[in-house]
C-alpha cells in the first residue's frame, strides 16, 4: 500500500510538489446528503414555491467555498477553477442530494473543492432550517468520479450505503 | 412549525437581527464521522505513532475554519470565538469520529461554528488520505448539543443510526 | 472644519482609536443605483419570474461583502453585525435602485459596511449582465442615514441628483 | 439578444465553464467618480501637499481589491493578474476621477477585477473623509475599454452623462 | 515553570478558552528592523522625498495585517481591535526600526496583532526593495510592552542585542 | 543603481506589469531565526517527545501563510504555488532555525512567499509560547537563494551575522 505522500520521510507535512506533474483537463464530481423532519423539508419547498429559496443560497455558498477550498484545507494546492456547479434533488420525504461538478486544466485534481461544495453547501442549508430542526444530519459525503491527471479515471462503485440509506 | 427565520415576509434572504438579544454563555458541540477501508486507518495510525500526525493537520484545519465560518455560511454573523476544540477517536477497524465544542459570550449561538470544524477536519482527513482511498465516506455530520439563548438547552437523542452505523 | 482623523499630525495613515467611545446601538442605510439597457433590465425580470435569481445572488453578494468590510478598506474597524439586509427595486425601464440597512451594537458606526454591502450587489448585477451589455454603469452609490453615535442622526437630504437621474 | 450565462437552462446559477476557450492576454480598464464639498476635496489636497496621502491609502486599497473579486463577486473565476493599477485625478473643484488597467494572460476577462478596484478606491476614500463630509456620492462607475478574448475590443463611448456630470 | 497553555493534558492544540477572563482594556507595542545596504536606504528616503513612499505601503500592510491575525496564527483568538499604528524610524544609514501598537478591550491580550503587525510591515519593505537589494535582513522582531490581563504590565528590558547590533 | 519597480515614473505604487515575462520554473528558499529562554526551548522539546508539537502547528502555518501572501503583502502577485515546505532545526539550547522552500512554474518569483512562511511560523512559535517567555525575539529572517527568472540564481552569502549569532 503507498504512503501518505502529504508527509515527507521524516514525518512532516508539507505542500506535496506537483510541479513535475503536466497541465491536464481535471474534473471532479461530489455528492451528499442532508436528512431532515419532513416537516422541514416541506418548508424548503413551499419557500421555493414562495420566493426566499433555500437552495439558491446553498448553490452560491457552496460555488464560493471551492474559490476558498485552499484556505480551509491545510495542504491543498491553489487553483484557479475553470467551472463549478452545485445541484440540489429531493430524494425523498426527509433527504436533499447535493452534487457538486468543478473543472480545471492544472497540475492537481480537484476532488477537495469538489467535496468542499458539498460540505458547504450542506452546513448552509442546515444553517437556514436549524432554528426549526437542530437534528438534522449531514452525510455521507463522498467523491463519484475523478477525471485527468496520472491516476486515471476513477468512479465510485454505488452501493446502497453510499445513498445513505 | 415556526418559519425559516433567514427569509424576510417577501422571501429574501437576510442576516437576521440578533441586536435585541442579550449577550449570554454560548456552547455547542457537534460531531461527525469519516468511514475508510482498515489500511487506510491503520496507515493513519502507523503515521502517529512516527511523526506525521493526520490528526494533529485535521485538528488545527478544524480549528482555524471556526474563525471562517462565517465567511463560509452567507448568512451568520461573525463571532470572536472564547474557545474552539476538535478532537478524535477511532471508534473501530474503518471508522473515525470527530467531535468539536466551541463557546462564546455573544447575542447568537455557535452552532454553525461547531459544525464547521467537524466538517473541515473531516475534509482535512480526506484530503490527506486521497491518494490511497479514495472512496472514503465523511457523515453522519450532526450537532450534539447547545446552550445559552433562548431556545434552551438541546441535547442530541442518540439513536444507532446516530452512531453512522 | 476638522481634520481628516484617518492621519495623525505627521500625517501617518492609522486605525483611530475607539477605544474610549460607548458601546451604543448603531445603524447606517445606503443606496445604490445601477443603469442598463430596458433589454437587459427586461432580461433580468424575466429570469426573475422563471428560477435564476439576478437579484438573490446580488443580495447575497452584498450581505456577505459587509463581513468582508474591515479586510477592503485598509483603516476600517473589524466589527460583529447585528443584521444586514439589502434590497432591490426597480425604478424604471433602465434602472435598478439597491438600498442596504446595517446595525451593530459597538464603539463605531457601519456607515462603510452599508456603502460596501451596496457597492458589491452592484457589481455583481454587473458581472451577472456583462456579457449582454458591457455598457452598464453603477451609482450614485450614497448613504441614506446613520444612527447612533455621537456625531448624532444624519439623514441625507434628497434632491433630484441624488437619484441619479 | 444573448442569454444570461451565469445560470444554466433551469434557471441554477453557477461558474461558467471557460475550460474551453484559449488563453490569451485580457486587459481591462474602468473608472469611477467621488463628488464631495470643495472643502473636502481641499482637505484631501492640502494633506497631499503635506506627508498624509489619501489618494495613496485608497490606490492600494484598489489594488488590493482586485486581488479579492473572486471571494467577493459570486461567480467570478479566480485569476492570477499580471498587473493593477490605479490613479486619480482631480476633475474640478468637487470631483475625484479614478481610472484602473488590470491585465491578465487567462481563459477570461477582467472586467470585474477593474470594477472592483474603483470601487473600492472609491469606498476608502469615502471612508477617510466620511467625517468631515458624510453626503460624499460615489458614481459612474462604468468600463472603458476591455481587450483580448472572443468577445473583442470593447471600447466605452464617451458621452455627458459618462462623466457624471 | 508553566505549561504550554496552547495544549490540552492529552498533548491536543486548542484555542485557549478565555470565556471566563473579564473584559479589560488591553494594548501591546512591538518593534522589528529591516537592515539594507545603505543605497537601498537612500532609495527609499528619496522616493519618500519625491512621491512613491515605502513607508506608507508598509504601513498600510502593517495595519491591515492585524485584522488577519487570527487567520495567520493558528490558535489566536479573533478580535476586535480598538486601534492599531505602525510607525518608521530610521536609525541609521542601513537599518529601519519600525514599532507597532495595538489596542483591544477584550478577553485576551493583542501581543501576536502587534508581532504581526511589525512582521508584515517588514516584509512589504523586503518586497518593494527586493529586486535592487536581495540580501536584506528582517529582525529582531520583539514584543516591548503588553498591558492590561491577568498577567499584568511587560516590558522589555532593553539590551544591545534587542536593538539588532 | 536600478529603481524600486512598484512606483511608477509619478511615484504611484502599482502592481508591477510580469505579463511579458516568460513562465519558468521558480523556487525560493528563506530562513529566520526564533531565540528564547533555554527552559522554553526545552519546554517545546519535552512537548514533541510527548504529543503536542509546537514545530508541527508551527509547520501548517507557515505553510498556509504562503497561500495568503498576496492578500498581507500589497503589491505582491496572486500565485498558484507547486509545494511548500518547511522544516524545524534546533541550534542550541536557547534558538530555533527555520527553512522554508516554495517552488512554482510562474512569470515572477516566489520570494515573498518562501519569506512569509518563515515570518508566520516564526509567530507562531512566539504564540504557543508567549504565556511562559513574553522576550522571545524573531530573525533575522533573510532570502537564501532564489532561482528561475531573469534575474538569475542568488544564493545568500553566509556570515556570521546571518547565522543570527
Amino acid at each position: 500500500m503507498s504512503q501518505l505522500t502529504h508527509f515527507d520521510d521524516a514525518g512532516a507535512s508539507r505542500m506535496v510538489d506537483v510541479g513535475e506533474k503536466p497541465i491536464t483537463s481535471r474534473m471532479a464530481r461530489a455528492e451528499g446528503f442532508v436528512t431532515m423532519l419532513p416537516d422541514t423539508l416541506r418548508l424548503i419547498q413551499n419557500k421555493e414555491v414562495a420566493k426566499g429559496d433555500v437552495f439558491e443560497v446553498a448553490r452560491l455558498a457552496g460555488i464560493m467555498a471551492t474559490k476558498q477550498t485552499d484556505k480551509l484545507i491545510p495542504l491543498c494546492h491553489s487553483l484557479g477553477l475553470d467551472s463549478a456547479q452545485v445541484d440540489f434533488e429531493i430524494i425523498d420525504e426527509s433527504k436533499i442530494r447535493i452534487e457538486s461538478t468543478v473543472s480545471v486544466q492544472g497540475r492537481t485534481g480537484v476532488e477537495m473543492e469538489a467535496m468542499t461544495a458539498v460540505s458547504v453547501a450542506a452546513l448552509t442549508i442546515y444553517d437556514m432550517c436549524k432554528a426549526v430542526d437542530r437534528a438534522m444530519s449531514i452525510g455521507p459525503i463522498q467523491l463519484l468520479e475523478k477525471m485527468g491527471g496520472k491516476s486515471g479515471h476513477f468512479r465510485r462503485q454505488e452501493t446502497a450505503s453510499d445513498e445513505g440509506t
